[in-house]
């Protein structure tokens, strides 16, 4: 059975250490009516974070890796550290309180810094960040029918991460205006999605995954240091690649060494999609490379060494 | 009596041709209890607009200016326009509800896309916005205390507006994270606000108001077609000084050039706010010339005059 299940979490027990039971973790509402209050953070700023992944078979993918994640977006956006261990609870019970996982649902963990405290309603309550985890049902997966993509300019230097951190560049925050203004930009070009580069060419990431180049047996992904989001979904591919015998890695990478690639994949929420076109330009697709990177996502068969992939060694800006 | 009241727009009718009673056009709700859906997109994306002015003995200063801007901001993001009489008149059925206008008191328009159509909740949904205004007496008001400022880079070049529309530059959107970030860098480092500046060093805006130099008898601000807002208490200002037979500028403002006034004034929200110090340097203040431009845009006396003025001619990236 196919629903969406809304679980509105506990922000004090989530962001500190008080134990609190199941129900005063997460307590769950209708989804059809309004649970979020106008002065909310989320609301009139989008100050605040999230993390989104797939939930296959009652197996949420990546989730250590996206709490991981989103402990480092709270850390850029000077939020309170996540409890791990209590959003892991409350993930679960969210799961759990959900008919049918056959099928499949997305999953989002949304956190905002709590009411705006510059509005009289804001301004005595306790900094609490508001939390709330939904599981959807309904809303259509991701599928691996192959992408057209273009490049389009994020408009800064690839310094810039070095030079100003309070352009919040690697946060998964709530504004996500850009994002969405980028893909209403690929729709109009009848583009199915984008690829963000710097103003001096090198290949950042798209409005809300991740780019991957493939060249003969080695994978390689910009290194997340430009000020870009450490994918999920690309430590699950590089995973499955290093299990395959084949080659990862991280890279200062220019666009024109992009454009290179033999494959390009794009991956998000739990899927690795092939793309066949980048600004017009052909590229081949394997499908059953890409249907057995995805099988090995889904069936958790790369959960556990996805989580220690990340870059090593220094980043040069 | 201060207090803070809720109004809920309904978003057909401020975004369509349909005229509506009163009671259909604005419903006032309990502003402590939820009153967003969580699969909203200004909760999910930030993705929608705002506007946000004082209102000064029952007066929404300079109304006409921000609903334009509205409507430009909506137009940059792809939304449907604001029918500007039905705005008006929600706002002053909101102003109307509110019980004692003597001290003033912070409004906000705030309008997001709608829900979620990626959702569950949202995909069946006719995309109709969400609008909410609020007018907000418990929160403190601006006042005249000369403010310390710093520069930050926005990371962008001065041209980045002609090239990429997607950034959005220019839009007021709720995707205001950024801007929250640069307001804690300065809490941080103990200054009052910041100017953004591009990487090409021209001056920009600050996060949630614009900068005004004065030179003799100049005024002077950054022309908006750099990718700005264009600001409205800004236009009272310039209003104020033409009728004092004074000069006023929109320019391609280089730093260096800023760094040159005499005075430095940063305006949002119905006030002109005087600067004392920008990167440690050290500028003049002139509380009484402070005093003047505040009362005569909070007596109305500037209103007509700031409908009309804009910067004329060519802009060249």
């Amino acid at each position: 059975m196919s629903s969406v299940i809304l679980g509105m979490g506990n922000g004090k027990a989530l962001f500190g250490n008080a134990v609190v039971s199941d129900n005063d973790l997460i307590r769950f509402v209708e989804p059809t009516e309004a649970a979020i209050n106008a002065f909310d953070l989320s609301v009139l700023r989008g100050d605040g974070i999230f993390e989104a992944t797939m939930v296959w078979g009652g197996f949420p993918i990546s989730l250590e890796n996206h709490l991981k994640r989103l402990a480092h977006s709270a850390k850029l956006m000077d939020m309170p550290a996540p409890n791990i261990a209590a959003f892991t609870r409350a993930v679960n019970l969210v799961i759990e309180a959900y008919p049918d996982h056959e099928s499949g649902q997305t999953m989002r963990i949304i956190v905002s810094r709590g009411l705006d405290s510059s509005t009289g309603i804001g301004m005595d309550a306790p900094a609490t960040p508001t939390v709330f985890i939904f599981l959807d049902g309904k809303a259509p997966l991701h599928n691996l029918t192959p992408l057209s993509m273009m490049s389009v300019t994020r408009g800064y230097p690839s310094d810039i991460a070095s030079r100003a951190p309070w352009l919040l560049n690697g946060a998964k925050t709530l504004s996500y205006a850009m994002n969405c203004a980028i893909h209403r930009e690929c729709a109009r070009r009848g583009i199915g999605d984008a690829v963000m580069i710097t103003e001096d060419d090198y290949t950042l990431e798209c409005p809300n995954a991740t780019i991957i180049a493939q060249y003969d047996d080695l994978f390689v992904t910009p290194d997340p240091r430009i000020g870009i989001l450490h994918g999920t979904s690309q430590r699950e591919l590089f995973a499955w690649a290093l299990q395959e015998g084949k080659r990862v890695a991280y890279e200062k990478l220019p666009v024109e060494e992009l454009r290179e690639a033999d494959r390009l994949y794009m991956a998000h929420g739990g899927w690795v999609i092939p793309v066949k076109e980048l600004d017009g330009e052909q590229y081949e697709v394997d499908a059953a490379q890409a249907q057995d990177i995805n099988d090995a996502i889904h069936s958790g068969r790369t959960h556990d060494d996805a989580l220690s992939i990340a870059p090593t060694g220094d980043y040069e800006f």
